[in-house]
């Protein structure tokens, strides 16, 4: 086990904001020989291939993963398991797979199922970096630098493979922390899961209205900011909310007892509630900004 | 009615990040030659001392006010009543005041009651801009440029109060456009409003956990945000959601029923769905950032 493995050939599958940047990280580190990305469209792929995002470009994942070294999975997480199942009776006896999605119990279950005698070579992880923006345009080879790559490695995960995914993942610029998957899982549908639902459903409440044109155009830099994760990928996010559903809606329990709470103050006109509720907020938040 | 009066002597009650920020901008635009600010505490007058925000502190507004050409009232909406009060018997008979309240029709009955024979040379106002932050010292000279001031001059409000305060925004580099009272508080429940409510709810949720310090650890840009309006002053808030209390409690209808929808479709796994509403959400967000 070399500390600084040099990837030769990393195949990508899913060549959009996480995986473009994974590539792009890894070529400016001089991590990585070669790349493939494999897409479902050509002008995705035909701009990844502009931007020397990878190498070469495939529509045919099985085909691509023959000879690869390292393979990320970096698709919504819906497709996973069809993705899977297609690559795993191609994939050579070294290779190792890991992926960017941003659940983990779920891909855990699906690997353990479709990736089959490669499962102990399958690495989960999720790296906590991400902008509004999706597809290959919006990649950069910055994107992870200081961030956290979140792992959980299963009982099963060989050692080898855990260090590939550490040492590339930290070669591009990312803190390795590990978890088990039922915590990253309840973590991110707190800190992630929940805020993009709310801000999706901040913009509707809004867009819905027959005076939205006049009202956006009111608005201010606190609205943007609020909403601005409502940018994100509808697909990805469909497919998260369906593989994080118990997590997610238990937190949302909890925010829609909060806004009754909110509500009630407001209702009955108890502005000592409201400023009590609201000064806890702020508190919280500054001091969680502080330690940022 | 010169077209670009000069401002004798300016009276901000309230020097906070828009008081503080209104008269940094007029000294920048040497458009005005006195500040004197009027605050219920010292340190907080000290500190504008010495950001030069104000030339002098006062904490007695009605013998602040007895040669003011200009008064901005610029305190939390809650405390209009009070001050108006106190000002209207020591006003000189040419003196002009506007305010920079976030809800406009509870602040014009406010004044009609208040400040009696004044009351035509009050211009409700409400400057579009601002941070997470509050107090003098969060105030800075173009917090205003390129900002929309919206104003709701009355059927009595004269013209020459009405030019005095154009001009003065327009010196701070801000647009002044004009609006009812009632379509202004409509509109601001819903951009402004609600966003902050539920802001301030979405930390609380995550706040009250016991795992809270660890999430807020975990989180990355997107809940950032989201939540970056929860660091706004508590007693600001309280003030705005008791005097905008119908308006708002409509928008929050809107915004719950939308939740329940998407609550709806993650809990019956409904993926194309939630695929129609978040599709929905970013096209409106991208649309309305797009005319920004």
């Amino acid at each position: 086990m070399r500390a600084n493995p040099k990837i030769g050939k990393l195949v990508v599958i899913g060549v959009g904001l996480i995986g473009g940047s994974f590539a792009l990280a890894l070529k400016k580190a001089k991590a990585v020989k070669y790349v493939t990305g494999v897409g479902r469209t050509r002008k995705n792929l035909t701009a990844a291939l502009k931007m020397r995002i990878i190498d070469e470009a495939s529509t045919d994942a099985a085909q691509a993963v023959v000879d690869a070294d390292l393979v990320l999975l970096a698709m919504p997480v819906g497709q996973m398991p069809e993705v899977m199942a297609r690559i795993a009776p191609h994939l050579p006896p070294h290779a190792v797979v890991t992926d960017g999605g941003s659940t983990k119990q779920d891909v855990v279950a699906y690997a353990r199922r479709f990736l089959g005698a490669h499962f102990p070579r399958f690495v989960p992880a999720h790296p906590i970096a991400g902008t509004e923006h999706s597809g290959a345009a919006a990649a950069f080879a910055d994107l992870y630098r200081g961030k956290n790559v979140i792992i959980t490695p299963q009982p099963e995960t060989t050692a080898r493979a855990q260090q590939l995914v550490r040492v590339a993942w930290q070669r591009c610029g990312a803190r390795i922390v590990r978890l088990a998957a039922q915590e990253h899982d309840a973590i991110f549908a707190a800190v992630s899961h929940l805020p993009h639902v709310v801000a999706f459903a901040l913009v509707n409440a809004l867009a819905r209205r027959t005076d939205a044109k006049k009202l956006f155009g009111f608005s201010a830099g606190g609205l943007r900011d609020t909403v601005r994760i409502a940018g994100s990928s509808p697909e990805m996010w469909r497919d998260i909310c369906a593989a994080n559903r118990n997590e997610l809606l238990a937190v949302l329990d909890d925010f829609e007892d909060e806004l009754e709470t909110v509500r009630s103050a407001i209702e009955s006109g108890d502005g000592a509630a409201l400023e009590h509720l609201f000064e806890h907020a702020r508190t919280a938040r500054n001091k969680w900004l502080k330690r940022d």
